[in-house]
C-alpha cells in the first residue's frame, strides 16, 4: 500500500536519484539511492546519453508510481543551468513515455517539507533525510540526499488537500490517498481517546 | 554520396525540424521539413513527450547521418530558455542513443553561413534557405526555415579543415569528406583552366 516515488536532482556531473516507499501514515523507507553523471570533458551528447540510459534503468529496476523532479530556475547558477535543464528534460520525458505522473518541487519546498525550514542548508536536509528513513549512514553526496528529500517531499505534499496540484491521479495514487485518509482518521480517533 | 543532416531548432511551442541532403559540391536539397510542438497550457511532461516522440519519428523516418542542433544560450529569452534547453536535451539524447554524431551551431554561425551576415534577420535567412534548396515556396514558420538553415550550415561548416570540431567521424562522413575534397580539386583545376 506504499507509494513509491523516484526523486531526481538533475545534473550532468552529478544527477541524484533516490527511490522511497512512503506509507499512508507518512513513514518512509529507502528503496535505492545513487548518483550518476559524467566528466565535463566529455561531449555534451555523451553526457546526456548517460542521463538518458540511467533514468531508463532506474525506472525499469524500481517501477515507481510517480517521478518527482527538482524544478529548475533560470535565475540561479547561469553557468550550469543549461545542463541541468537538458538533463531534467530527458528525465521528465522518460517518465512521461511510460505514462508516469511527473511532479516538480522547488528546493525551498523540499527544505521546508523535510526540515520545517525553507532556507535550511544541505547538512540539515541530509540529517533529516537520514533520520526520516532511519538510515545508519547519511546518504552521500548531497545530490543523493536531495533526491531522497524530493521523493519524501512529494509523497508528503501530495496527500489529501493538495492533490489538485498533481494534475494526474493514477489508480495506485488514488488507493494510497484513500488509505492515508483512513490512517489520519484512526490517528485522530486514538488521540481523542487518549484525552 | 550525399550527407543527410537533420537540423533542429528546439522549442516546446514550435520545434523546427528540417532534413537536407548535401552533396560534396555543397549543393543541397530538401528531404523533409516541419514543426512540432504543443500548447503552453499542457503540463510540461506532456509537452516534453511530444518532443521526445517526434524526434524519434523523424530519426526513424529519415535516418540522417548527423544531427545539428541550435546551441542554446542562457543569456537570451530567460522566460523560454528553460523549455528550449529541456527540448534540446531530449533531442540530443535521442540522437546519441542511436550513435549519431551531434553538432551544435550558434544562431550567428547559421546566419553567417547561409546569408554571409552573422546579424541577418529571419526574413533574410528564410529567403536564402529557399534559394539554396531551390524551393518554389518559402518554408514557414521561421522555426522550420531555421532548422533547414542549421542543417545546411552544418554540412557546409563541417567540410575539410573543420572536421576536428566534429569529434566523431562516421564512415559515411569520411567518404563524403573525401568526395568533397575531390570536388574542390576539380573545381580549382577547371577554374585554373579557364584563366
Amino acid at each position: 500500500m506504499a507509494l513509491r516515488v523516484l526523486g531526481v536532482d538533475p545534473g550532468l556531473t552529478r544527477c541524484g536519484l533516490g527511490v522511497v516507499d512512503v506509507q499512508p501514515n507518512r513513514s518512509a523507507s529507502l528503496v535505492a539511492v545513487g548518483v550518476v553523471g559524467s566528466s565535463s570533458e566529455l561531449p555534451l551528447s555523451r553526457r546526456l546519453l548517460v542521463i538518458s540510459e540511467s533514468i531508463d534503468e532506474w525506472l525499469d529496476a524500481h517501477a515507481p508510481d510517480v517521478l518527482a523532479v527538482e524544478r529548475v530556475f533560470s535565475q540561479t547558477n547561469l553557468s550550469t543551468v543549461m545542463g541541468v535543464a537538458q538533463a531534467s528534460g530527458i528525465v521528465i520525458a522518460a517518465a512521461a513515455k511510460r505514462g508516469l505522473p511527473v511532479a516538480m518541487h522547488t528546493p525551498s519546498e523540499v527544505k521546508a517539507a523535510v526540515t520545517g525550514n525553507g532556507r535550511a542548508d544541505k547538512a540539515a536536509v541530509t540529517m533529516m533525510v537520514t533520520r526520516i528513513l532511519k538510515l545508519a549512514v547519511a546518504p552521500s553526496p548531497a545530490d543523493a540526499a536531495d533526491a531522497l528529500a524530493l521523493a519524501i517531499t512529494h509523497a508528503w505534499r501530495s496527500g489529501p488537500g493538495s492533490t489538485s496540484a498533481l494534475g494526474e491521479l493514477t489508480p495506485a495514487r488514488k488507493l494510497w490517498l484513500e488509505a492515508e485518509a483512513k490512517a489520519r482518521k484512526n490517528a485522530e480517533k486514538s488521540s481523542r481517546q487518549r484525552r
